[in-house]
């Protein structure tokens, strides 16, 4: 493909448009974080493949705006396309915002389709341009329309969850939503955000890669509880479904006609951060608005007891698959032909046949050597890395199963490393271990835990450009608010205080441009511990049981109790992922799990 | 005294006014944490001493809300007031507002006097009772009026700092803040915080206890600047001074009258949550405002080169005292008569024997066995307990200086402790060492580090209800903003990013009421560390030598690390001190900072 055709073809569109400035956001009519092949048009027209950037083009320049986990692939990606990499929050780099302010002038136009921003981002462009006389235009779709050959949207079968997968009703769910709907004074709530409408309706849908949702909107009143789908993604069954539970099935694409003629006595609960400023625009003229985040947000994040046992199964069977993946990587290292799109192949596949598989959760990354600095790394069939039995070979996937959604991250040592990567790959395990054991006070929010797995990288003088974890979703997407583990703070940051039941990633790393790349991630539940006069205290437990490699372990610079909570882990992996392996994988198990100990030079300086 | 008695005048008298609910805050009319005696309003109402409370009476009832520092304290001081006591920021107890909320019924009266009042609050409080017919009185002082004998306002002479002592003229100081109100598009600026004022003017005063300040306001302009200060105060230095640097002396009552005949082009900076509501009033009709922190506040913690110079010589002659006092204190416990009043003079006598004294910082905090539990006592010459030797003796002290504001903690061990104290001990060293040791990069607040000082306490199931840091002034407040270490998020908190040059204590505790209270505290200074691609790292720096007492300390429950960095501290403590001390402390001072170390068990453990 050619990016600056692409490019001169959209610049000649806008012109032809009376646009001077066009954005393409990467985003869909749902603010969804992935998107289908549909809306990737930010892709079509950059070449960038990352999952987060922005695509703003001038009649003479283009920029692409995106952050640091994509710093290194993007730099790769857009070389010689004369799209200039605009890196986000790094110092002296405009937001996309500034950019516009210092650059657009009295009398231009700023274009976008409305259907793809939020409702929030619009009216944050419009503050940042208020002093200049600029004109926005966000009804058409200047960029889609120049994509030749555009892939239709998908409209997957929509499935119905049975109750012992979800452990609620969607009876129980909607009674819980009108309640806040209530508590708010609001008397209709309208939901844009796939995952929150798969989690209340109990469905799902396959219309994302890895993600199964299904285009979809809902509108809920009191008494009434439309659900917008499209017409080919209602089976029999949801239909039965529906009538079942009295939910009313509409067609997705009646979704504006609908709220245009829809009358609104009480104010309307919505999330101005996802409802895109089209639907936002029809509101705004007609009713109320209560701008809140959608009570299901945090609902859906603290998982119920039937959605936490299973995944405490679903974790098992895949931290086996993945435990056995390191096994036949070692043995076979250096004496088959690999490389980073085969060894990754190998690894869905063993996904592929465990019981109650659906999809993976996003495609697996499998990145060696210098490849695995760059954090969302994704090796094709035709460009990807021989593994040779030297460095290490990054993996960092998961999968989706009638009964959870995984996230999993080991680096691999496929032979020698030198002594600094030794010590970067022990300050990653020692800092995702120390996050696992806290033990803090309700209260707490990622900000305040961040620094227990990120203190040890940065003894080292190292940072890792993105947060320590995210909550994940059940059957659902991968990524999923509101809680994460980050330390900067920032404006419209969501920053929510964990709660029993909450999922959180634990993923520190060490990502050295050029040289390699480290990242160990497991993935852990939010509990109640002790409660007493102080307050309600808590700690995590783990649901990831794979073995963390001992060769990309130096225990000279680890502390008893570090080495300790290393030990302890290992010990449970062995006792929890052993009876699941042949004799000949559970020997290597037993050997790879082993406890390590402080060395007699350790011991010396420790006196 | 009798506080049921005043309560009833007080209810006496706002029945008289017409009043339901009567507000009585712990303020000046500058918003001043400490407050002189003529403000201690709600003190003489309701015999609670603490720094912090809000006592409300309604014609029947009375509550006084206090925070987690002071718990053990009003419980004690309100047995048998008939007052209610509202423990702040605990689980179902209700805030002030709400609790307003919640009892005022249509039709009644709040009133306050609004010069104790921020702008701020005031709002706060009409937006929580804005559903209800209420009707706010704030131009009467209607305890004020029925304190008997009240004291007078104070006015001390004040004085001129030299320029090597504040570092930077107050000509360059008020270039600094016209830039910041030029970039605000502000033409004007009201400063009424008092810690402001001295450090914008390089002048102190001495009109509230401990905090050498003088009542005043400041109105900046581009070309103008007005100091207001009771005329008694204005010493023949200031007025030379004030004539040779352009500073237009007022007097300190004209402020209201100044203000309501002056003539507002641009908008005016103040800050909301210091400026009292009359003043906000008198200006809200005559100009428009805007509402920022003032730059002073940031500008003041950032401490420049001459007062840090200043301040590390100030800390070793303070911290000499203290080392001092503890060896004084062991050596004579059991021996001579020794009580909680007696043991804090001869702290403070040690203390105004050093060259530069001009005050305590803050009234010495001496605290024995259980008393120590309550984070704020101040045992009397009349109400004290008597010094044996056998549990701790907590000692929480400062003094203002000619170069800086000291504040340090130590909880000295007199005798047998037992094993579960010394972890208590032990896990509070530890915490204060781990965060004087922090590697963070720049961006981090208080909020991302506060764990690393909690966390060997939270390991053992117990919190400290308060922060673990504070801002510390030069030569001024002993309590400073912005920056702070805190843990938990509470709307209206000011977070701070710490920048190289601010001064914070690091003071965590544990505090067991009816038991025993340790702290222990050193004040930090944080510096810029590597700068290196991934960001400004930054480290903290040690201002306070003395000696962790080790008879408190258990090594076995210690990680190496942990037993390293307090053996660094101890080796420097010595290193430092040692050559002020006679042969008899010195020889003292050595085996008390002996390094210590792991025992056979606990290495046996280890391995």
């Amino acid at each position: 493909m050619n990016i600056k055709a692409r490019i001169k073809r959209l610049q000649d569109g806008i012109k032809k448009a009376h646009i001077d400035y066009y954005l393409i956001p990467t985003s869909d009519y749902h603010n969804s974080e992935y998107v289908c092949d549909y809306f990737k048009v930010r892709e079509y027209f950059s070449g960038f493949t990352g999952s987060n950037g922005t695509l703003l083009v001038s009649r003479n320049d283009a920029g692409l705006w995106t952050d640091g986990r994509y710093f290194v692939q993007a730099e790769k990606e857009l070389e010689g396309s004369g799209i200039q990499l605009f890196r986000m929050q790094e110092k002296d780099v405009p937001s996309i915002k500034e950019y516009l302010e210092q650059n657009m002038k009295d009398g231009e136009v700023l274009g976008f389709d409305g259907r793809v921003v939020t409702a929030a981002y619009a009216k944050e462009l419009e503050k940042a341009l208020q002093d200049k006389d600029v004109e926005f235009r966000y009804d058409i779709d200047v960029a889609g329309k120049l994509w030749k050959k555009r892939p239709p949207v998908p409209a997957s079968g929509i499935r119905v969850l049975p109750e012992d997968v979800c452990g609620q009703s969607v009876e129980d769910k909607l009674a819980m939503l009108r309640l806040q709907m209530h508590n708010n004074s609001c008397g209709a709530h309208l939901i844009t955000s796939l995952d929150d409408i798969m989690w209340l309706f109990n469905i799902r849908g396959n219309d994302i890669e890895c993600n199964p949702v299904a285009f979809s909107y809902a509108f809920i009143t009191m008494t009434e509880c439309h659900l917008f789908v499209q017409n080919y993604a209602v089976s029999l069954e949801l239909s039965r479904y529906a009538e079942k539970h009295g939910i009313e099935i509409r067609d997705y694409n009646e979704i504006e006609n609908f709220l245009e003629t829809s009358v609104y006595e009480k104010r309307i609960l919505l999330n101005e951060k996802i409802v895109n400023c089209r639907l936002y625009g029809i509101l705004k003229n007609k009713a109320k608005i209560y701008n809140l985040p959608n009570p299901s947000e945090k609902l859906k994040a603290i998982k119920n007891p039937t959605e936490l046992a299973n995944m405490e199964k679903v974790y098992l069977k895949d931290s086996v698959a993945v435990t056995k993946f390191i096994y036949w990587l070692k043995k076979n290292v250096g004496k088959i032909p690999l490389n980073e799109y085969t060894a990754s192949m190998h690894m869905d596949e063993l996904r592929e046949q465990i019981d109650g598989f659906l999809d993976l959760s996003f495609p697996t990354i499998g990145a060696y050597k210098e490849n695995a600095a760059m954090m969302h790394y994704c090796a094709t069939e035709t460009d990807n890395k021989e593994l040779q039995p030297e460095g290490m070979f990054l993996v960092d996937s998961g999968g989706q199963y009638m009964g959870g959604t995984t996230d999993v991250t080991r680096t691999i040592v496929l032979g020698n490393i030198d002594d600094e990567v030794k010590r970067h790959f022990t300050a990653v395990a020692v800092g995702m271990l120390r996050l696992s054991d806290a033990r803090f006070l309700y209260g707490c929010t990622g900000r305040n835990l961040d620094i227990l797995a990120r203190g040890p990288v940065w003894e080292l003088g190292i940072d890792y450009k993105c947060g320590t974890g995210h909550g994940i979703g059940y059957i659902l997407n991968v990524h999923e608010g509101p809680q994460n583990i980050r330390w900067k703070f920032a404006e419209n940051t969501n920053e929510a205080v964990i709660e029993a039941g909450m999922v959180i990633s634990n993923e520190p790393g060490v990502y050295k441009a050029g040289s390699h790349g480290i990242r160990t991630e497991n993935v852990i539940v939010a509990k109640n511990g002790e409660k007493n006069d102080d307050g309600q205290f808590m700690y995590f437990d783990t649901l990831t049981y794979v073995p963390i490699d001992l060769e990309g372990i130096d225990v000279s610079v680890m502390q008893p109790v570090d080495i300790e909570r290393l030990n302890a882990y290992h010990r449970k992996v062995y006792y929890k992922i052993s009876p699941y392996l042949n004799a000949e994988e559970r020997e290597w198990l037993k050997e790879n799990t082993r406890p390590v100990s402080a060395t007699v030079n350790n011991i010396q300086s420790m006196i």
